[in-house]
């Protein structure tokens, strides 16, 4: 399929998953009630993280393969699943496309009397001060590290062409959900430098400052994942299939 | 099929819609508990939303699409999935199903020594004051548009024939879990004229006052991804099935 | 397969849906934490009985088809997808494992210090003054006779052979989690004649006084299910898999 | 595939399951908010330890059938689905890789100013005293003996060739959240020597002296279930699939 296309469906699918998973942390997670708090949660975040992954991969999984995230990009590359020739594109069609959602978000959450929107801290990752339990750098490094690489592994693992042929948007997005459900408290999870970048340019100062974290980790998590599982799997044997995602 | 079953699957549908997603709001969101609150709040109902859509998908697909909502089925037309002719026979299958919905709603929890249907809000859909976290018409109506824009792309993604066959009910019903995990808050989510109509009519007042909005952003929400989702995808390599839920 | 063998599977699967579902519920709904709340609530409850099924389902659909529930054997010999002949050999496996299961329930709970079975309400059934929310005997009644009445209209749909294949345990266990989302306040949901009648064993009086409903209401609910659904999907084309869960 | 690999894919797979899985639990299960709690609480940590599990079997499955637990290997062995001389390997790779992976989570939890590691409990699985709800040493063997032999009959059952093949991953870590969803109060949910070896090695004391029961109740269950299930479903006919989590 003609680039441009691909392009616009990373585009489309990153603009899902911050609007969806910024936008559920934003809107929904504190909600207060009459009688006990009806506000969603950790767990209600986390599956709205996870599941616009998955609604995406089915929706464009046979497009682009739904990658959504840099760090997923560049861990196909280094397993040999992605042409190293697609990925600047790429990775510039997800940042935009996480950068638009944030806006949307900024407008729609502003529609609320009384919000501030880098008081709320918009669903910004950070670590020390602006991490959500206050974890130590070491920490949140450390975990986005060990996070990414084990999205990277189920993602591969998943859309290896030997196992079950379908499932991997089911797989990778609640790999997600999974991850999410671990590491809120630490960074405020972000395996995703899309994702981190997004929110980030709307609040500024510190959010931006820490930023760099939230690149270079998940990076190094994927580069890992993509040496790791063909070593583990057989090169020889893994799959050929373009991406995360794609139907058999 | 002859229509007149399709009709019958489609006014099931969307009394199960109805009755199991605003019922679960009504009955069983804020439930108190001895220690702490037992009820299922916005993560239970979002969950309910969408597994009446899957449970219906995986039920009817087979016999009517399995569109439940008139935005919905607007959406499929625009994308050149559903005939023209059918579609006012859907929305007012629909429609009779949301109302019939609610009315069996009202009768279960009238059971409840105390309860007052209108002070309840009895899951409407509102903006301004009627929205549940007070945010503005503006942002209630880009909310709807949004919203509805991508499960609109989920559902024309998912039913592609490129896409893995059998799981579009899966992706369907949590894309709408997801769109209620996010948007409860703006507007008690619709994305769906039949669910709004259905438990305004017992409420009267601004209820119904205010269903201009969750009849026409919805609709402009399926328009545009039924013009957006085709372009990226190819319309000729697009899927030919009839609808959302159909099996391969 | 033999009879004998499918008995055997009917009897361990029910007794896994009343240990699963009303453990879950008597053991970790109410469970207090340090800071807040860590009980699983209704909705873990309800994500519990709808697991039972759904794991069952996988595990021994192609043994007996995963019925569990007197009221589900029911309504698929009057759908003409189950031979009457072996109705009540199934019913009473389904009792018995029910009994045992909540046999074995009391054995754990009671290694609780302090732990009184009949003041915990251990799970059972009831309306008017025994309904968690004080739901009167009509709304009760329409209740469980509608909820089964879905409940059986999708597992018709999904076993239906125009259906996806292999997904029916996934749309019937989630059908029943749903199910448990809308009314645990109502009638603490049965839907199920042998899940009803284990736990209210152990408890006696009203619980057993009131028993007569939910064995009523279910069947009520199944038998219009039988004759609506093959009436809308046409008879012929319908499916002739023996049951829930079998795969195709 | 040649066995170093198979076990290199056990190793990452138990180190997952106890990061993931305890991981959710130490560090998320009770976090406070500002209106209230944001935790996961068992909810959270029943879904996270069941996603592990999915998410491990969708990317390791084809591999090394992704037993991640000396007890499904046990029970795999009776049922004559797993070869006897790969048992001893197999089992000391997922105690490697449960250690490894309670190591990490400590690194990480440590990163949080006031961390206190034995305080926490570390989410080490306890009877009477450390039994989260005080259950009685008879209530958790019986629980411990219950689960894992369910857990192992809805492997075998899933796995079984007659199964919707495919669909394993989503039975079985679905099967374990169900797992946690009743037995958290119980014993903290083990179910699996190797996830209790990993955190009680840095706990010690109790933690340790206590972990006879969580090696053998959970070896128990599953030897029973080795037997039954077969016996039911019909050695000849069941699958000769290698384990759980293979495809096709």
């Amino acid at each position: 399929m003609h680039l441009s296309k691909r392009l616009a469906a990373e585009m489309f699918g990153t603009f899902w998953l911050v609007l969806g998973g910024c936008g559920s942390a934003v809107l929904a997670a504190n909600f207060a009630g009459p009688v006990h708090g009806l506000g969603i949660g950790f767990v209600g975040v986390s599956l709205a993280f996870g599941l616009t992954v998955m609604t995406m991969a089915f929706a464009i999984g046979h497009i682009s393969g739904c990658h959504l995230n840099p760090a997923v990009s560049v861990g196909l590359v280094v397993a040999g699943r992605f042409p190293v020739r697609d990925l600047v594109p790429y990775i510039v069609a997800q940042v935009i496309g996480a950068v638009i959602g944030a806006a949307v978000l900024a407008c729609i959450a502003s529609g609320k009397p009384g919000f501030d929107l880098v008081a709320s801290g918009f669903a910004t990752n950070g670590y020390g001060e602006h991490s959500p339990g206050g974890y130590s750098l070491m920490a949140a490094f450390l975990c986005e590290v060990v996070m990414t690489a084990f999205f990277l592994f189920v993602i591969l693992g998943a859309t290896d062409k030997r196992a079950p042929a379908g499932f991997a948007p089911i797989a990778i997005g609640l790999c997600l959900t999974l991850i999410h459900l671990i590491s809120i408290p630490v960074t405020n999870t972000s395996v995703n430098p899309a994702r981190s970048i997004g929110p980030a340019l709307f609040v500024g100062g510190e959010a931006i400052s820490q930023l760099w974290l939230f690149v270079i980790a998940p990076i190094v998590g994927a580069v890992i994942a993509g040496v790791v599982y063909p070593t583990i799997a057989g090169r020889r044997e893994a799959a050929d299939r373009v991406a995360a995602g794609s139907p058999a």
